[in-house]
């Protein structure tokens, strides 16, 4: 994948967008509605002109905004803008959208956002906490499924530790700006993800994790993944805050059951005690759970939305990104093929391969086998 | 409390009733219709006639019964018939309810029952089952909460004990004839129930614990109690048939949530995973689920269907109970009364009076405050 302006806004308005997104805090509300009602461009002339001493969120001086880009982009970051190819669908979901993401990673962000769960929980876990994340992410990851949370200490960091550990696809949503490492000793882990999954962040480069970006940061989690898992989380805490967030969404949210005796698991007990989430205990109670809600999907599927030509004469393939078509070139009628195999012929490193071969299952043009994976006609 | 005989058949038809109960296994199908076809002393010469050479559960001859009826009287165990005011109305939402009842303990059985809940899990539980049974059992017990379980080895000796432990109510029901202790080294613990609290029976004198029955007495357990709390249970268990029979039945099912590691807590997990039920923490998330249901009652509250007079105006109170009465009518209007100097007042043992109080706080009449128990106008 290179940076992601395809299909995309172009030129002076895909520079305003970034400009706008660099000036104004997340989930800032009445800005997705300005932008719609006036256009980018006057968006940011009106968001410069309320505030012409200082920029809203101090961060970067539009003049320095494409310098930034370049700069990042030789970083290997790209920047993501709603309507862009590889930017989530999903994340449309929420009243106040990303303006644009910074990612980093070889993984297609909309291909692997389309079969993700979040795992999150509890910075302070408990051994028990972390052994049920290895579990489960470790299980999910195994399967395909991308494994989002939120880089912190405890259970997230051990949700993306599982995710890379089976060479499963992972995704680190930030509270702060891509180049910064938060918390700084997870630097090594989050070199891994950038590697191998997705560093992804809304805040522009240099942004600080403040507080206030962390409840923003929820939003996008829960709203990127299709189902949220809570592992150990105390009552008041984000990652409840995060299954609050998925619930308003719809998305389904699922807790991992916990000792009554454990204030680590106090939190995900009474979300299994008084809300509709879900108690899970094994991977495949999590993707039934996912899979069920992929068969009634809340919006339509990015594919569909897509207007790009295929080679491939079946209507379900056009619009498929040219990585998962080549995937599903290299897919046996019979029998099975091992990821490994898959991604040596399509040309693609095994992780991203796993991640389409998940976008493949889902649409129904592939399955999981004994013997490996096989295409479904 | 004496034999329960007031209310229901009486004479002949009482002691055909009693004769048929103890020729016909638990829960045998069509005999409760039968018996609301014929009548009861007809029901008995038929069953009588259709196994002319044995009966039909190899029990108790019905020429028998009578002299039974009396020695187990001199051993303090009364039988209960359907329609008697103290057979539990709530035993007749089953297909097949206990034909009889025996019973022996201080308590009100349908008093009692009117503010149950079952507690119920794994002969084979862990150190964390037998913790979490004392914390809801325990505190359940000390609300007036009669626990009812079923007197087995791990998480149903681990609930009796918790309650009787606080001074609180609890109801064996068991699966072998009510003068059999088992499992034996139970004795101790059964005998300290018949003192304080209930053991209870469907099953004549002299029946043995056979496989079959435990299932059937498991129906009773659940359709006894106004819910089912799961501790701790394996995913094929009879606490797990306990619940299923608790969820057909409408009754509120509960489970507590466990590690997903733990074996103990595979069926508790399950259950939270997949049905209605709900997990819960601590004995006040029992009671709220347990209290919106009796809002809601399944069927109409006992003391309304009997039509015994009363010396109290209040229309409500029609048919209480006398010693029911007794303890509202020494509950102060003001401030608050604690449960010893209640019971002392109204002549009645402390455990007695909190089943008495756990009905009246159910009808509207009592309160519990900080101070101890008062009348509600």
């Amino acid at each position: 994948m290179t940076g992601g302006g395809s299909g995309g806004p172009s030129g002076a308005e895909r520079e305003a967008a970034i400009a706008l997104a660099c000036l104004v805090e997340p989930a800032t509300p009445g800005v997705t509605e300005m932008v719609a009602e006036f256009g980018v461009e006057e968006a940011l002339a009106r968001v410069r002109a309320k505030r012409p001493s200082r920029q809203v969120a101090g961060r970067v001086d539009p003049e320095d905004t494409p310098a930034l880009v370049d700069q990042m982009s030789r970083r290997g970051v790209r920047v993501l803008l709603p309507g862009d190819l590889e930017f989530p669908s999903q994340l449309l979901d929420l009243s106040e959208p990303p303006l644009a993401l910074w990612v980093r990673g070889p993984l297609d962000l909309r291909v692997a956002a389309l079969r993700s769960v979040a795992v999150v929980g509890a910075r302070a876990c408990t051994a028990y906490g972390e052994r049920a994340t290895a579990i489960l992410a470790g299980g999910l990851a195994e399967q395909g499924w991308a494994v989002v949370s939120g880089g912190a200490f405890g259970i997230d960091a051990a949700a993306h530790r599982a995710a890379l550990g089976v060479g499963g696809p992972t995704i680190a949503v930030m509270a702060c700006g891509i180049d910064i490492a938060y918390p700084r000793s997870h630097d090594a882990l989050f070199a891994r993800i950038a590697d191998a999954g997705l560093m992804i962040s809304e805040l522009p480069p240099g942004s600080q994790p403040l507080k206030h970006r962390f409840l923003a940061r929820n939003r996008v989690i829960a709203a990127l993944s299709r189902g949220t898992v809570v592992v150990e989380a105390a009552r008041r805490s984000g990652a409840m805050a995060t299954a609050s967030r998925a619930l308003e969404l719809g998305r389904e949210v699922m807790a991992v059951p916990g000792p009554i005796t454990s204030m680590a698991s106090s939190g995900t007990n009474r979300l299994l005690h008084e809300t509709a989430a879900r108690a899970v205990s094994e991977p495949s109670e999590v993707t039934a759970l996912l899979l069920a809600d992929a068969n009634n999907p809340p919006a339509a599927e990015p594919h569909a939305q897509v207007g790009v030509g295929s080679a491939i004469s079946d209507p379900r393939l056009a619009g498929l990104p040219a990585e998962v078509r080549a995937v599903l070139e290299v897919l046996p009628g019979r029998g099975g093929r091992t990821v490994e195999v898959i991604a040596e012929r399509a040309g693609l490193a095994p992780t991203v391969c796993l991640a389409h071969l998940g976008l493949l299952e889902i649409v129904g043009l592939a399955r999981r086998g004994h013997s490996g994976w096989r295409r479904m006609q």
